[in-house]
């Protein structure tokens, strides 16, 4: 149990003391033998990054708040052929985070990824009828559990000589979606959030980077595209030719925990099909 | 008791509805006849902004967390000349957020003008090592209080036919500060409430705009500067000659409260003396 | 003909060394005494910007390119008890750069304030149909003379002991306009010149900021507002309320130039009535 | 000479009407049969990427000035296996970027990516020490040459049914540098270029996106770096732990030009090692 961690250790002191350029087969498994942690990942944007992490090479555990989910998402990836295990993590919760970061020291001897994913948006309105137990919600879970999800992971990065952080904010953490109030404030944090922990966690050989989707079609987002008029109208707003697709997300996360992004990091990439952004 | 609102009212409306040139008397006073909320005010930057608004003519209302700095706060700047109130109020709580409210109705008839300031930073290190307890607290009060002291005031603000609102962030909000983590998430997050805040309240006639002071002398944050090495490296790293004084940030939010600001909403002005901020 | 710039330079020096609070009379006249250069200012925004420094104490020199507007101009504010002359101007010719630089010198023996604004638009169409000789008009005009207005003054501020440089940019600096692409280029390049030359003559006492305004109703502009569909349209996708006037791109270039503004340097502030910027 | 045309085009077709998830072979050669063409790549960044284009597929056609850097930077990757031709082109000369183009779609059919290099420099020193000459020549190479170099493969990738654009900035655009102001000031008009040339190609299926690299260990650079006590106080400066090196700008330019990276366009990533950058 203890051996590919061992292995794997070495393999981080020498992505970290040798620079060379990579190879063709560093290039089709660009996470090779990388243990890859995501949350809320049994659907949408989590469950593409998770897949793809795992084509690229990694060891994922992906996790969500129900046990069913997790096990419908399992069994699917791994019907794909993919090396993928899950748990059940509530990531407002300590143990739970805990738990997931145990689970996959448990498996595969270690943590070299992290994908902090959480996208909860209990409120759909105006901004001024936001309760104090609805910012509470929003701001513990999208906010704070963020930072103490990384908090969680980084002994066990330190282990292995460094890691990877990408958190997944939103084009709405730079222009504010009608509606969508509070959780546009969250996501604007993530971006503090990012270059906070990429500045602390430097010297560590931890990069902590940030993805910014635009309008994404998933679950989560279909309140604002189901309805056809709306697709449209967002659609003529956001100055967007087509919706993107998770999938459209997942390439550019499994890029920032690569090798190639080695000197990349606090960074914030905005995937939105040339919606305003910023500079 | 219900003259000078009724008057206020009036001159609400003529605001509204007649683009003047501001004219001689209106430079004077800019402010003449409004009404201002600070919060946070009996020290540092929130007592330099709440001296200057009533400087520019307007009825202030000053607060904080003891009974103690508000009497004393509201005796020096009475012993200016100026028409200055005050009341205890700890943002955190709805009640007092009411309160504050409350009293500027019950003596000015009304509310035109707040300035949202709150710096709560219980926390100076890693912000790995920032507890569930502190994030709900910087997250509490520089954020969620922000929002419901808006919340609390925009019903006072329509019946006068709009108002202004500034929020207090800080540079942090867009370069980390070593030692304050969490504290700078929470300043970043207010650059995205500003923004949707604005959006939404446009249509009432109500502008929101955020200020976002450099390294200032003052109280809250000396642990940075009292120390003569300290201060040095600081105004080296930030590329500054000197650092900021309370006043230095006072006339731009009153400014921004001002006639004068009247087609600006939505926008973060940085007073730092050149420390890098954002194109 | 020297007395006045002698106490000017007093003035100056009293400004640089010692820090008060502004008194009653500063607020009235916050520019009393200073001499203003203010480029392309017959007109529109410049002509508002020009008249509203004198309005608040400034000696004003104004400029354009023909003649006649400049007399017209002149005229017009004079008649309305302002401190203004006028000279012919091309600020892409550099004789004439310094014959605007010297007329201010010798009518009121120093130069304080520089308006550095220009909108050369020689071309409505696709970025692509751009041509060298209109690329070369558009950044010779807008970004090249607006760095070498600033450099033929830095000689006369100094002498002063400092000075406030406001650049005049474009929303466009931040979201493409559609039809206008190389102007909209011009104008980002703007916010990083502002960036450099506050960088680099902080040391001077010099002070450069940027006016980014929105969709301001002028002569200049009515080819996006003029026809009533149109106008709607861009209201509606720039989310705004209103068109802008020139008057509200005025007081806050004044402010900008103000003791007030005296910790405020490299910064750009949007006037856009709530369209889309940035954090 | 016709027949890899054909099949590009056939290709291309497939990439813009069939969303499939890219396979282990697509990873592999992620840009297979796509030609590319790569200016000022005979060193440094432009080199690295250019390798690295064709490590992942791509049939590349260099350039530079001299033939002599052109001739050795083609033997050199040749030497590699790749394929690699190159022809020299003075970005600033219409009939080299025509020569350019002409000679990819002479060897290979057709135009698909476009790496927009350039990075002039011919003055170090104070901003306000730039001449009229070097201003135009900055401003002429850095900018006006980057949009008519897109210009002029706009109609290539137009019928091959789309493309992909990346400029080269530098983190200069968001931050000056000391002493390459006016080179600073060019990059920042890069950031809006690209905003506005995806704007307007959207419509045509052609991607256009932005690297700004940080302080890389190149040639070019070596003014900044090459004594040990300024490098070492230019990375404490910029926080960063070490220089970049050409190959880490490579990476990120390859991804965003690949099928990933569909639905970003308009976006400019930094590659900075967590030097201060933007939100």
């Amino acid at each position: 149990m203890r051996k590919p961690g061992l292995l794997l250790r070495t393999c981080a002191w020498t992505w970290k003391s040798v620079r060379m350029a990579s190879t063709a087969a560093s290039r089709l498994k660009p996470l090779e033998n990388k243990v890859a942690l995501v949350t809320a990942s049994t659907d949408g944007i989590g469950l593409a990054i998770a897949r793809r992490l795992a084509q690229d090479g990694a060891h994922v555990v992906i996790s969500s708040r129900k046990q069913q989910n997790v096990d419908q998402a399992v069994a699917k990836l791994q019907g794909e052929g993919l090396s993928v295990k899950g748990t059940v993590c509530h990531v407002g919760k300590a143990e739970d985070r805990e738990r997931l970061v145990a689970t996959a020291v448990r498996l595969h001897g270690g943590v070299d990824i992290l994908i902090s994913n959480a996208a909860v948006n209990p409120f759909f309105g105006n901004i001024m009828d936001v309760t104090e137990e609805v910012w509470d919600k929003i701001l513990g879970i999208n906010v704070k559990a963020m930072a103490l999800m990384t908090k969680a992971v980084v002994p066990e990065m330190e282990k292995r000589g460094g890691g990877s952080v990408v958190i997944v904010s939103s084009i709405g953490a730079y222009h504010p979606f009608p509606s969508l109030g509070a959780y546009s404030v969250s996501k604007t944090a993530l971006l503090g959030l990012t270059k906070n922990l990429a500045a602390e966690l430097a010297q560590r050989n931890i990069r902590v980077n940030c993805l910014a989707p635009g309008l994404i079609k998933t679950n989560f987002s279909q309140i604002l595209w189901m309805d056809e008029a709306t697709k449209e109208r967002l659609k003529e707003s956001l100055k967007i030719r087509r919706l993107g697709s998770p999938e459209d997300c997942a390439g550019i996360v499994s890029f920032l925990c690569s090798e190639d992004a080695s000197y990349i990091t606090g960074e914030t990439v905005v995937v939105g099909g040339g919606t305003p952004s910023r500079l």
